[in-house]
């Protein structure tokens, strides 16, 4: 695993670097999701699960996102997937050129997926395009069905929404119907997952669609 | 309810607003606490249950800070204290200049505790001093053990830790003695307190704490 201890690139504006980005990975049909949500909400339990599916028919390769600690990375590296670590010490959010710098410890030519597991924060990733293809954002129902319309840029701008910890659906008042019924307002050709990472379910499903995109861009 | 949608003050630096909150709080002797946490740990719900039992013995008057919605005000206001939304429109955190604004909407001469409801990120809110007394910050045991660490500015500024919807503990992975040895290693000094809002627990702890310190104050 490496670690990367970041400063703000100030020379480009983001969208330049987005955009440097995107070419870049697109040269080499190289496939990136930023993966988004609260702290919390299970981002790194369901990479643990989704990268066994989808390692076994994709060269996968993830960057995590943190402010400190390489917790999260130590436990994706557990899994067989090349990693880098990004500390940001500081700000909530991953920025294109730190993912930039990432993505150059990874073999580009060999790597068909880049998952990038952006710092846990509902709101300043989202702001900030780092090269991606699409964004996908998670929500667990213990934080509460409330949280799409108070907080609606991520889950305005994701291509795919996953509703996680619906074990935990039974002992909340989370009302799954209005979870729906905002999600329609807010970005009606969002997909949605429902997921368990403790009961592994929901997990199939996704890796299928993912695998899906993927190919869409082949 | 009143409510403020703020543009952000860029003539005072946010440390001179926070003195001068300081002082015009100060001046009528109002505790003033910055309640924070990631969206969706359980402050709206604490602060429900603890309203309940502060203003028998205090005027206690509520700053809700989101990025959109009123949806934490209008429950606050059904506890019958006066409440101020303020609506950030963007940013995942409330500056001075804000809370100042917000505060002029309350009789500052009648009331004697001001909670200000920061916006639900575990990051930001923690940068910004903006004319509290001290800082309580909320993490929920769905969220895991290893936040303290990988979020520590939060948890080493704050006064008190409040640990949340202890009644799912039991389905998750939360490492409690894991916890308390973190906080420990961050900021021994802080209180920590145990809550389960949907089991009316820990809350009586909790009330009796603040108001000692409110009292300390006059």
């Amino acid at each position: 695993m490496s670690e990367i201890k970041v400063s703000i690139n100030m020379l480009n504006t983001n969208e330049e670097i987005h955009a440097e980005n995107k070419k870049l990975f697109d040269e080499d049909g190289i496939f990136v999701i930023n993966l988004m949500s609260s702290p919390g909400a299970g981002k790194t339990s369901i990479l643990e699960r989704l990268i066994s599916k989808l390692k076994q028919n994709l060269n996968v390769a993830v960057i995590e996102g943190d402010i400190y600690t390489t917790k999260d990375a130590v436990r994706i590296e557990a899994k067989g997937v090349p990693v880098v670590q990004i500390n940001t010490e500081g700000p909530c959010y991953l920025e294109g050129g730190m993912v930039r710098e990432a993505s150059l410890n990874f073999d580009l030519r060999e790597t068909e997926l880049i998952i990038i597991e952006n710092v846990g924060c509902l709101v300043s990733p989202a702001e900030f395009e780092i090269g991606e293809d699409i964004k996908i954002c998670v929500l667990s129902v213990t934080e509460g069905n409330d949280k799409p319309l108070k907080y609606p840029l991520m889950f305005e701008k994701s291509a795919a929404i996953i509703l996680n910890k619906i074990d935990l659906m039974q002992f909340t008042d989370f009302k799954v119907e209005e979870f729906y019924k905002d999600i329609m307002q807010i970005n009606p050709k969002a997909k949605i997952f429902q997921t368990s990472c403790t009961q592994n379910c929901g997990i199939d499903e996704l890796s299928e669609w993912i695998l899906k995109e993927v190919k869409k861009k082949k």
